[in-house]
């Protein structure tokens, strides 16, 4: 028999499974009434405000500004860019009345509310903003000395969801849409690479996910984009998940909504636009790249709490003792700061049993307990997510303060060398459509790796054949040996990377 | 002639004209194509995002935790509070369809996009978010343990305004919502007024504006409230602004919602909720608090840019060193902290003409000026919004850096004493119904305070007669000396304040 786990299915029984049940233990989410939507709970919501100021500040300093935009985007905004429309139509949540009026139901004597003042022109909650601020764009750029205009909204989105996934596929999520607006092809394209860099950072640095920057191909674009470039990551169950995405939307939309300018030989000019965005899927992803079969395990830059404290108090006379060093500690943690912010350090002084294993299921990075006797010796029992859980170091306090953020660094670095070893494991290259074909077969089958010069029809069949698609065209497998291409047999230098997805 | 002021028309001359063309001036937002909804711009949605982050701070350290909740709300949730649903019927978004169909119009050739996949059960986009938290809760409140809980939310809400002004009254609003349970009346009547404390301290200390907290009666209350509590600010037309309310909601939507609990004796008992909310209608009220005829004049603390350096280079040989200085002190400058935050400095080196202008309209509360003269003495031209436009002092570099914060503050202390006069001078006590119905014939009157221990239906009388509102029952003056009320006669002890208001 393998030991028990705190989580139920483990992943290996059940990945799909288990990851509901991590999110359940974890505190981080739940369904809600509302069709495919989610609440975000206080510890889940945490992360997403990490992440959020982390990822803002890194925007800031390429020189974007935060705006804000209608929710409700006219029918006819909408009809301007037709592959787009077309690209969302399926999943618009329509606004089509403006009040309610009161029906009170004779039999029952309840009061139901039925919806009146149909509007003239319906609007679609946004399910992406290119539109909306495509037509204030057009109001703000009159010469090119109004460009580059580098904007970025913080906001909610709708898609109707057939098959919602808590973080990964929700109806409403959050998301930041960066929309952006150059003079030249060569400037709008620059930033959409930019900005794709940053997000390989940002997920590699900040949520210790190693992902594989790579190009769209056609049949994986974005509505209304002439390049899309992603991020993939690789999660336990050897699925992909599109973690962020940069879109060069050349001069499709800027054409569509007028967003024109005076250029410096006077003549009019449209602008070159991008797009780009992460949303709330990224706490999907991290918790699927990382978490154990006891419980989330939460990368330390953006965990709500990095530190949790619990002080054990057997006993009535010594518990104010252990009380008061549990919060001093606290308090001077609290002064340190780890990627320059302050150490989030909370002390669990509730008197409930279970509340140790609480925090290993939640994927509190550090905890620690003091107990009556740690008083004396000056030490701390220190237990780290990413080692075993029952795995435990007393050590000195003091020592402790002092590294407490090379511990931190180090459970990151641990985080992301374990996910890279994962991925690298489970990339394979095949040069052979019958290799090819065999390898999804297998259960959980790793990504595949292979020459490719196909025609989008051919991508297409294969795609649907094996359930699977081209995650992208590795960034740093386009220049390789020529190979002949796996459908076409035609010697090719590019490679496109395969594999299943949420 | 008066001096031509840089925004038309003046505040005397137009108040309201003068609002709008201050936020246009100042570039603070504008009018978009979905009904009633504004586009918040850079500029202005940095205040937001300076009052969203000094706010959040306050409310974290009373013990509330941020979490998210559904944008869209079932009918069935509205339907069972019947005075909450009444109250925001009228007001409604309803989304009724998921997807769009493209029909190809015959005539035209143009596509055109049409609802289709109609909702078995129609939402509203929330107007406000009592009952989709209330259904949250009701699944996370099992027994006396789980209280108090207290959350917060940042959120877009909606309300189809009929006369729409940019902040004061949008279809569409961002704000703050805080929602809470409590086991016991007590606990939840004391949250209540805590952050009606924690909001009038707010407005005073960071948005530099002083305002009369108070009690609504209940004509005034929020639907399905039991006591709505108010921090009502005078702007300088002396018309009422409602900033900020917190509501004890007693049992109301506890009981219709089902959030009970396990008591301490083992009875199910109905939890006591509040809910508290402050909105984008903060920066319409700083805009009319502060601002005078040359455009925004913006508190220290919540402005985009606190300090604006605009570099003089009228020859090319000098053009780099006063650049290099500027950034310098830009630099050094953003090195110091004001209440805690890295001051927030601009380098304005764009070419143009008439860029110091715009720094005034916009409102940056310091403008500093270097030319190549100042390079040599060691002085910069300093320049304050809360003086006027065109005074200016010449200062050692070296004390300015030293004194930097001190002049912010400062500069927030006159704009706070200043809206206390005034707002001092224009609220009127009045005992006598004759003098009460002259006082609202003038033009922009001010507030009257008077005795009062009418009913509903009297207040209502005086207040459609002369398009007011009791604004609230002011805290402080429940307890004065007996006096007869207004209407009735009766003797009082209570006071009611009363307005105009926006």
């Amino acid at each position: 028999m393998p030991p028990k786990t705190a989580i139920q299915p483990t992943r290996s029984e059940d990945f799909p499974e288990w990851y509901q049940q991590v999110i359940k233990a974890a505190d981080l989410a739940e369904n809600s009434e509302t069709r495919g939507c989610m609440v975000i709970k206080p510890w889940g919501y945490g992360i997403w405000e990490q992440i959020q100021q982390q990822l803002d500040q890194r925007f800031k300093r390429t020189g974007v500004q935060n705006a804000y935009f209608p929710l409700l985007i006219p029918l006819s905004y909408l009809e301007k860019e037709a592959e787009h429309a077309e690209g969302f139509a399926t999943e618009c949540a329509v606004v089509t009345h403006h009040r309610l009026e009161a029906h009170k139901d004779e039999e029952t004597g309840k009061t139901k509310m039925i919806p009146t003042g149909e509007l003239a022109e319906p609007y679609v909650i946004r399910p992406t903003s290119e539109t909306i601020i495509g037509a204030a764009f057009s109001r703000w750029v009159q010469s090119y000395r109004d460009l580059p205009l580098l904007i970025n909204q913080w906001a909610n989105v709708m898609r109707w969801e057939m098959r919602p996934r808590l973080f990964l596929r929700t109806a409403e999520f959050l998301w930041q849409e960066g929309h952006t607006a150059h003079e030249t092809k060569e400037e709008a394209v620059e930033e959409t690479r930019m900005i794709h860099r940053l997000y390989e950072e940002f997920l590699r640095d900040n949520l210790a996910i190693p992902v594989i920057p790579g190009e769209k191909t056609e049949n994986e674009r974005f509505p209304g984009a002439d390049m899309t470039l992603t991020v993939e990551a690789m999660v336990q169950d050897k699925k992909a998940i599109q973690a962020g995405t940069s879109h060069y939307l050349a001069q499709n939309f800027s054409k569509a909504q007028d967003i024109s300018f005076t250029g410096r030989e006077g003549k009019i000019e449209h602008a070159h636009t991008t797009s780009w965005g992460v949303s709330t899927r990224l706490i999907g992803t991290l918790i699927m790249a990382h978490s154990d079969d006891d419980g989330l395990v939460c990368p330390p830059r953006v965990a709500t709490q990095q530190i949790v404290i619990i002080p054990v108090t057997p006993k009535a006379d010594t518990r104010d003792a252990v009380l008061d060093a549990c919060e001093a500690l606290a308090e001077t943690l609290r002064g340190h700061r780890f990627h320059n912010e302050p150490l989030r350090v909370h002390v669990d002084s509730r008197d409930i049993p279970g509340k140790k294993w609480e925090w290993v299921k939640k994927g509190a990075p550090i905890r620690i307990e003091i107990g009556p006797r740690d008083l004396e010796s000056r030490k701390v029992c220190l237990q780290r997510r990413d080692q075993a859980s029952n795995e435990k170091a007393f050590v000195d306090k003091e020592e402790f303060i002092q590294n407490v953020t090379d511990i931190l660094q180090d459970i990151h670095d641990n985080l992301l060398s374990a996910a890279t070893s994962f991925r690298d494991e489970n990339i394979a290259e095949c040069a052979d459509l019958e290799a090819f074909h065999k390898h999804w077969e297998q259960d959980n089958p790793g990504w595949l790796l292979t020459p490719w010069a196909g025609s989008s029809d051919q991508e297409d069949v294969l795609s649907k054949e094996h359930k699977i698609t081209v995650r992208c065209l590795p960034l740093d497998k386009q220049d390789e040996a020529e190979a002949p291409c796996l459908v076409t047999g035609e010697p090719t230098k590019a490679r496109a990377l395969w594999g299943r997805s949420y």
